[in-house]
C-alpha cells in the first residue's frame, strides 16, 4: 500500500461504501465497477483506479464480492467499530441530529450532548442527558473523544471549535454556516445543503 | 460548449463556487487553479479541466478574476436568482432548516413549509406559517415550484416524495436516512452526515 492516498480518493470511499450497503440491502452479493459507476455517476475506470490504491479487492471479470469489499472499505476508513461523538448544541438542529437514525452500523455513536442554555442543560433527548458546556473539556479529555459535531448558532461556532480543539478533538462536523479556523492537524467537514441544491439546479429546465 | 457535461464535473462546481465566495469574503480579487486546488484537495489540473468545459474563464499565467468566475459559475449552475423551495416537515429538523441562514445569496429561498401534525399546522417558524399537507400539491403546481426539501421521519419520506413528484417537483434534497425511489427525470441529493464523518476517520490516529 502506498503511504499517501490523495484526499480526493479518500473522499469517494464513503460514497462507494454507502452504495455497497444499499446493494446489500437490495439482496445483491456481487457488483462491478461498471454497476457502481452507473449508480454513482462516476466512471468505472475511476472506481477501479481508486480501489487499486488499496489492493483492488476484485478480480478481473468476476466483479467485486460485496460483503468482502464493504469490510475492506470499513477497515480502510477505520469504521469497523463505533467512534463516540460529542454533539454540541441541543436546539432544534441538535435535537434532530441526536435523534437521527442513520448513524447505526456505520461507525458512529453520539455519546454526549452539550448546551449552555439553562433550560436545556439537564433535559433529556431520548436517552441523552444534556450536559453543561463547562463539562465539555473534561468529558472529551477523560473519554478520549476525537470527533465532535457542532450544531450551535453561527456566532458561537468558532468559540466552541476552539474549546473542542484544545480538549483534543481532531475531527469536526460543522452544521453552522461559517468557515471554522482550526490547526492543520484538525479536520473539518461541513454540512452545507446549498452545495447539494446547486448540484441539481443545473439540470432543471 | 459541449452538450453533455459529466455529472461528476457538475458536482464539483458548487464546491468551487463556495471556495470563491470564501476567497471574496477574505478580500481576494484573483485566484489560481493552484490556490483553489490547495484549499480543496483537488489537483489544479483537474480544476482547469473542469472549468475548460465552460470556456475556461481564466488566462494562462494571470489566474482567475474571482468576481467574474463566481458570476460564470452561478450562471452555469442557474443560481443567479433565487429558486423557491418547498420544505416538508416542521419538526426539529424542519425548524432548523427553515431558520438556516446559509441559503441567502446562494440561489435559494424557502418559500413554503408543510406538515401534517395538527399541533404544527398554522404555527409560525419565524415568518413562515406551516401549511397543511393537503395543500402541498396545489401550492407546488400553482407556484411552479421545482425544488423541495424532505425533513420528515424516514417512514414518511417515500410517501412525501411521491406527492412531490406528482405535483411537478424535479429536485429533492432528502434529509431522511432512506433511499428514495423516483422517476429518472427527478434528481435526489441526500444530506448524510455519516459520509462526512467517514471522510475524516481515515486520518485519525
Amino acid at each position: 500500500m502506498p503511504t499517501i492516498i490523495p484526499d480526493i480518493v479518500i473522499s469517494r470511499l464513503p460514497i462507494y461504501l454507502r452504495a455497497l450497503e444499499r446493494l446489500s440491502q437490495e439482496g445483491h452479493e456481487v457488483t462491478s465497477s461498471h454497476e457502481l459507476g452507473k449508480r454513482l455517476g462516476i466512471s468505472s475506470a475511476q472506481i477501479r483506479k481508486d480501489l487499486s490504491h488499496f489492493g483492488g479487492f476484485g478480480k478481473q471479470g468476476t466483479g467485486y464480492r460485496i460483503p468482502y469489499l464493504k469490510d475492506q472499505l470499513r477497515q480502510v476508513l477505520k469504521v469497523e467499530q463505533d467512534w463516540e461523538i460529542a454533539l454540541i448544541g441541543a436546539g432544534d438542529l441538535g435535537n434532530a441530529v441526536a435523534r437521527y437514525r442513520g448513524f447505526a452500523d456505520r461507525g458512529f455513536r453520539i455519546a454526549y450532548v452539550f448546551d449552555n442554555a439553562p433550560d436545556k442543560v439537564g433535559a433529556h433527548i431520548d436517552d441523552f442527558e444534556v450536559l453543561p458546556m463547562d463539562r465539555l473539556h473534561e468529558t472529551i479529555v477523560h473519554n478520549s473523544i476525537r470527533i465532535a459535531m457542532i450544531a450551535v448558532p453561527a456566532e458561537a461556532a468558532q468559540i466552541v471549535a476552539d474549546i473542542l480543539v484544545e480538549a483534543g478533538i481532531r475531527a469536526i462536523l460543522n452544521y453552522a454556516p461559517i468557515n471554522l479556523v482550526v490547526p492543520s492537524d484538525v479536520r473539518v467537514q461541513y454540512i452545507d445543503p446549498v452545495i447539494h441544491l446547486q448540484r441539481m439546479t443545473y439540470y432543471l429546465p
